[in-house]
């Protein structure tokens, strides 16, 4: 059987590290295509492509992911059988869209957000994605939502510890800490528009068997993690908090990000100000203007920030439950990364590189044939194993804290 | 001889207090007419004129005060005889062009700026304003710059000290304690894209005989005031530094300005991230965007402060020098007003208030031919106690704290 070409949609950060780790990976694929509004940014990664020594057949292209017209037309016109969507979250649609009418797989790592809405009614997939659910697998491809780092490899860890652990989970708390620096006085880690678009509105958990809200930064707690050691975390709203607690509902579900005093001062500001809204504003001279663009416009690229990031970063979920004799206990499931280790394999950051790798994990194993399930899924309804032992052969290897220590899975 | 007619460019929250202190002075004046570039907001000073009972003739006008020749034609076609420009910083050169062309007396409250240049060499009065003396002395007509409070007021206590109290002033420290609150999170007192400006630069200082630098916030001192009490103020580059130093060329003149750490987070947290710059930035989609002026339009409009505005202003000058005798002494002398009052007679904050009244009195001093010089003067030029006196009459009392005590002048 012919090898999958795979076409990559964006050009950012996560991108190249998606690009670099799908060609590593050449011999499970056929040809790699990248596409991006702006093609200079994928000429730029094909260059380091070939920088890196890389042979497998590779080429850039023009699209406007926002015409799923266009999309269908380049997968048909390049046999694409594979599409890794890591570009902006406002084109998830029109892709998958595309993926749909043309026949291909899709992978993407963040949920589909609307420009003019932020943080819209949960759950949020329920609102774009699963309403296409028929659709895919009516037309027989495989949709595999949220094949990040977070969401997805964190989905996948709660699916661990059910096959794993527990017979019935109690609590699932993902806890994401950057403690890596960038040197810079302020930077996202990643498009400042979504970032901030993250943590401007409602705070959505599942707890209790319904969503509780609250606002951003109104509940921390310090977490005391591997490697990095005691972080303050504050529960945030996010993307896989909206699928697991479809999976598991009897359980409670938070998501809690690491904030150092000084982002939340920056962010605190930007927000009472109104910088940070998606709402046009007027200049006295008339012009109308997003003031979020202007902040986005004003920040650091992120992936300019690589060459010049150190330290690590520990994602994991600590999961309670109970085995088969009721017994109550807790896991945590984690990674550890390191932002210089990243950047010298394949010119990212950290953050990038947690994103990057598991969607290229995610196309492997449906060109493997295990994860093809020719429908749409999220990664907790996947098997996690092949996930997470592939992912520790492509650089992010999962270690779990249990009951008999700290170690490998 | 026939009184003479007014014209108030601009009709911001200071355009509101000239307008008032105008008609409160109706006998010295002829018609009162407001230019705008946006006529509603001149009508709407013209209502607020009504709703006080006002009786003089008023009139409203559409204006873009950048074109001169445009200015000319209005001043002619409505007899103007003084202008008062209160209007952005941006557009004073062509309004005086305007006045030079049609002979009439031009005041201004703040030093010309070009939009594209923050804080260019000193003496800044060089740079725009004095290369015109001897067209405005050709001209015959009279041009007082910088007649708000400060620069303005804060140049007549200089000229004070120097007509009664020494014969050689060593320093004059002006500071600037506003410990008002507007009960918002964030809020310039007048224009945030002039107010930035002022922070943004280089701090220019005139001390041992020439312009020291340093950079804002980088000198803090702590003052003890009348009614405010103990207050931080900061080193700052402020107008009157760069024409008092052209008189007190042997004395040190400096400008300190009260900060509280809020208003200071907030602006090095805008100014690190780049959203203070005037220079545009582009958007991911191309748009073409001043920061400066996107921050301008989120923030509350200073005017709408008003209502809710309490508590003291207290401006003063510390002047030390030494009398005939040789004999060194030193002399405070301040005016303290307050946010509600001003709402209460003019409808406008105490910051708007302070640099509102001076212009009209300096207006009425034009009318009664006492600072009628038929040349270009900074206020410290022009005889101080006339104009201190009047002011005490229009609602802003001199006070001096020297060896005799705290009592009015």
């Amino acid at each position: 059987m012919a090898k999958k070409n795979v076409l990559i949609i964006g050009a950012g950060g996560v991108a190249q590290v998606v690009a670099h780790k799908v060609a590593q990976q050449a011999a499970e694929f056929g040809d790699l295509h990248i596409a991006n509004r702006t093609k200079s940014k994928a000429d730029a990664i094909v260059t380091s492509l070939r920088d890196k020594g890389h042979k497998m057949p590779f080429a850039s292209h023009a699209l406007d992911a926002m015409d799923s017209a266009a999309v269908a037309a380049l997968i048909e016109k390049l046999d694409v059988k594979i599409v890794i969507n890591v570009g902006t979250a406002f084109i998830n649609m029109t892709v998958l869209e595309g993926c749909i009418r043309a026949g291909a797989a899709y992978i993407d790592t963040a949920i589909h957000e609307d420009p003019a809405k932020i943080c819209e009614t949960p759950p949020w997939y329920a609102n774009y994605e699963w309403k296409r659910r028929d659709d895919v697998a009516k037309a027989g491809i495989t949709a595999i939502l949220g094949a990040g780092f977070d969401p997805g490899v964190v989905n996948a860890y709660a699916r661990f510890a059910e096959d794993e652990y527990f017979d019935k989970i109690d609590s699932i708390d993902i806890v994401d800490i950057n403690a890596g620096s960038h040197g810079r006085y302020f930077a996202t880690n990643f498009d400042p528009e979504i970032n901030f678009r993250e943590f401007t509105g409602t705070v959505y958990a599942w707890q209790g068997g319904k969503w509780t809200e609250n606002k951003m930064f109104e509940i921390g707690r310090e977490w005391d993690l591997p490697v990095v050691g005691k972080q303050k975390a504050y529960l945030s709203g996010h993307d896989e908090v909206h699928s697991l607690s479809a999976r598991y509902k009897d359980s409670d579900v938070r998501f809690w990000m690491g904030f150092g005093d000084h982002y939340i001062n920056v962010f605190t500001v930007l927000q009472n100000l109104g910088l940070l809204s998606e709402q046009p504003v007027k200049t006295a001279e008339g012009q109308e203007v997003v003031p979020l663009k202007v902040v986005k416009a004003v920040l650091p690229d992120p992936a300019s920030l690589a060459p010049n990031y150190t330290g690590k970063t520990c994602i994991g979920d600590l999961v309670k439950g109970r085995g088969p004799d009721g017994k109550e206990g807790e896991v945590f499931i984690y990674n550890v990364a390191d932002h210089k280790d990243a950047f010298n394999e394949v010119g990212s950051q950290g953050i990038s590189y947690t994103a990057g790798v598991p969607p290229v994990a995610a196309a492997v194993l449906i060109a493997r044939g295990i994860w093809d399930v020719k429908k749409m899924a999220n990664v907790e309804d996947l098997p996690a194993r092949p996930f997470l032992e592939l992912l520790g052969e492509m650089g992010l290897p999962t270690r779990v804290i249990d009951a008999t220590g700290d170690h490998p899975i």
